[in-house]
C-alpha cells in the first residue's frame, strides 16, 4: 500500500473583485485560501484546501505545514478514518474547533482526492454515487444592495444559469429586508426557491419577529438567525417563527450538527472545508438522512458537488460568491439551476498555481 | 486613557520532569506555553499566557503575534469587554474555538493584569474580592501508577500541603481503577475529598458502569467521563450513574458551559487559559452561581487563585501537575489544603524570562 510521503502547504490571500458585506462579518476585501498537497510513496497526489474570511489562515497553515507532517508521514493513505481519529485526538486539547479543524478538513479532502485519483474514479462515484446532476442556488453576499440592485444581481445570476437565490438579511431596519424580499418575489414570481441568511445577526426574539415578517414570502429556509451556540434558541425560532431553519457554516463537528438538528434545524449545511473534511461532511449528510432531513452545503462548491452527488437526500448546493473560480482550471458550469460533478478522477479541481503564486500570504 | 501600544508574543516548549499520561492524551513529554505581554502608551504592562499539551502552539502564537496587534493597537486598554467582543467576531469564521480562543484567553488575561497593575490592586480585589484563601486539590496525572505508587504520590502531595486529591481513571480494566480508589480510601480515610478524572475515555454506558463502581468511594466529582460534545450523554450519566459530574477543560465558550450545566454537569471547571480568559471565566463562575452551583477550575492555578478568590461559589481549585512553577518567581504556596491569592498588583506572576529563553519553540 502506498504511504503518505510528503505534505506541501501553501497560504494565499486572494483579493475580491469588490468588497463583500454581510450582517456580522463586516466588510471583506479579500479571503485566504490554504492548500495542502499530499504525495504518496508511489508519486500519487491529492489536493485539499480550506479558506477563511481573512483571519486565522496563518494558524491553519502552521498546523498543516509544521504540525501535521511528522504525525502522518509513513501512514497508510487509504486508512482515512484511522488518520482522522488519531489527528482529532492528537490535536484535541486546544484544537477541538477553530483553525485546527479547518486544517484537518483540508488534509482530509486531500486524502480523499488522492484515493479517488488512485482508483481512477471521480470522487462522487468513490463515495457511493447517487446522481451527478446537483441542484444549486446562488449564495449572494448582498446585504448592502438596494431592492433594485438585488433584482439586477438576480437577473445576472439567472443569466449565469441560476434558478434559486439566497439573499442576506439583517439590516438595521427589518422593513428594508422585507422590501428586498418583496421586490424579488414581484420580479421572479412565487415559485423561485428563495432563501434568506442573517449570518447570526439576531437575538432569538428578533429572529422570531423577522421570521414572521418573512413568512409571507414562502422562503425555502431562514439561515443562521442566531449564533450556533444556542440550541434552545433555535428550537424557539423554529417553533414560533414558523419557517424552516438552516445552519452549519460555523459548526465544527458532526456532534455540533446532531445538537442543532435535535434543536429544530431542518436544513443542515456543512462546509467541507471546515466541518472536518469529506469524512465529516458525508457523516453529517447521513445523519441528516437518518433524521429524515435534506442536506445542503456552504462554500467550496467545486468539491461539494461530488459530495452532494453522492447523497440521496441532497437539496440545493450553495454556489458561493467568493472568487476562487478564477484560480481553478475548469470552474463548475451551471445549467438551468444545476451543476454536474465532473467525471475526471478525484475532485477534479486543478488550481492555477502560477496565478496563485503571486498571491502568497 | 492609556491605549494599547505593543504586544510581544513568545512561544516556549517546556520539558516535563517525567512524561505524563492520562486515558486519552497519550504520553506527554513536554508542554507549550505561549505568553503575551501588552504594553500601553504609559509604559504599563500586563502579561497573559496559555498552554497546550504539545500541539497547536504555533497556531496560537501566529494569531497572537501576527493577527492581534494590528486589530488592537491604539484601542483603550480598559474597555476589555469591547475588545473581547470585537475580537470574538473578527476571528469568528474559522476561529470559534480551538487555537483562536486560547490566543484570545491569553490576551484577555494580559489586559486584566495590565488594568489591575495600573490600579495597584491584586486581581482578585479588582474582580470584586471574596476571600483570598482558596481551597485546592492536587490534580495528578497518574493513570499509569499502581495502587501503591498512587498512595506514595498522595503522601508526597500531603507533604506539599494538599488535603484533597484527584486521580485519573479509565484504565483498560475498571477493576484496576477501583483498586486504586480503594487503596486511597483505605490509607487516607473516608473524609479526604477525592475526585476521579476519566479524560473523556468512556462511552455513556461505560461511564454509567464506572460511576456505579465508584459510588462506594464517595467521590466529590467524576470528571469528563465522555467527550464534551454530548449533552444528552452527560444527562444520562448524571442521572443513572448517581455521582456529581465535572467538565470544562475542553469547553471553549460561556455558551458551551451553559449547555453542559443544563445537561447535569454540577461542577463547571473552566480553564482561564482556554475558556476565553478572565472575562469568560468570571462569567462562567457567575453563571454557575445563578444555577446554584459551585465553580472549580482547570490548570493555571497561579492566575486562577485570584479568580476563585473573587467568587463566593468557588470550591476546590486545581493545583495542576504541570511544571510551570519552575519558571515563575514566586510559585503558589500551599498551606493545609489552601492557597492564598497574593496581594501584589495584577495577578502577580513574574516569569523567569531568562530561563524560558532557552526553551523557545
Amino acid at each position: 500500500m502506498p504511504a503518505i510521503a510528503h505534505l506541501k502547504t501553501d497560504h494565499y490571500r486572494i483579493p475580491l473583485p469588490r468588497a463583500l458585506e454581510d450582517s456580522m462579518h463586516g466588510s471583506m476585501a479579500d479571503f485566504e485560501v490554504i492548500t495542502v498537497t499530499v504525495t504518496d510513496t508511489d508519486g500519487g497526489t491529492g489536493v485539499g484546501y480550506t479558506y477563511t474570511c481573512g483571519e486565522n489562515g496563518g494558524a491553519i497553515a502552521d498546523i498543516l505545514g509544521r504540525e501535521m507532517p511528522p504525525r502522518v508521514a509513513g501512514r497508510d493513505a487509504d486508512l482515512i478514518e484511522a488518520l482522522w481519529k488519531d489527528l482529532w485526538w492528537s490535536f484535541h486539547y486546544g484544537g477541538r474547533g477553530g483553525p485546527t479543524v479547518l486544517a484537518l478538513s483540508a488534509f482530509d479532502m486531500a486524502l480523499w482526492d488522492l484515493k479517488a485519483r488512485r482508483m481512477g474514479l471521480p470522487l462522487y462515484r468513490l463515495l457511493g454515487g447517487y446522481d451527478a446532476q446537483v441542484p444549486v442556488y446562488a449564495g449572494g453576499i448582498d446585504i448592502d444592495l438596494s431592492p433594485a440592485e438585488l433584482v439586477d444581481q438576480t437577473h445576472e445570476n439567472f443569466a449565469k444559469g441560476h434558478r434559486a437565490i439566497k439573499m442576506k438579511v439583517g439590516r438595521e431596519r427589518l422593513s428594508e429586508d422585507v422590501a428586498k424580499m418583496a421586490a424579488l418575489r414581484e420580479t421572479f414570481g412565487p415559485d423561485m426557491p428563495l432563501m434568506a441568511d442573517a449570518n447570526m445577526k439576531y437575538t432569538v426574539d428578533a429572529a422570531i419577529r423577522a421570521a414572521r415578517a418573512f413568512r409571507a414570502f414562502d422562503l425555502t429556509w431562514f439561515e443562521e438567525p442566531i449564533p450556533p451556540d444556542h440550541p434552545q434558541g433555535h428550537a424557539r425560532i423554529a417553533t414560533e417563527g414558523g419557517i424552516p431553519l438552516a445552519s452549519g457554516e460555523n459548526l465544527r463537528s458532526t456532534w455540533d450538527f446532531r445538537t442543532l438538528i435535535e434543536s429544530g434545524v431542518t436544513f443542515p449545511e456543512p462546509d467541507v472545508t471546515n466541518c472536518g473534511g469529506v469524512t465529516a461532511f458525508m457523516k453529517i449528510a447521513h445523519l441528516a438522512e437518518c433524521f429524515h432531513l435534506p442536506v445542503t452545503s456552504h462554500g467550496a462548491h467545486d468539491v461539494t458537488v461530488h459530495l452532494l452527488a453522492a447523497c440521496p437526500n441532497r437539496t440545493f448546493m450553495e454556489a458561493h460568491g467568493f472568487g476562487l473560480d478564477a484560480y481553478i482550471e475548469t470552474p463548475l458550469a451551471l445549467s438551468d439551476g444545476t451543476a454536474r460533478a465532473p467525471e475526471t478522477p478525484g475532485h477534479g479541481i486543478v488550481f492555477d498555481w502560477e496565478r496563485l503564486e503571486r498571491l502568497r500570504a
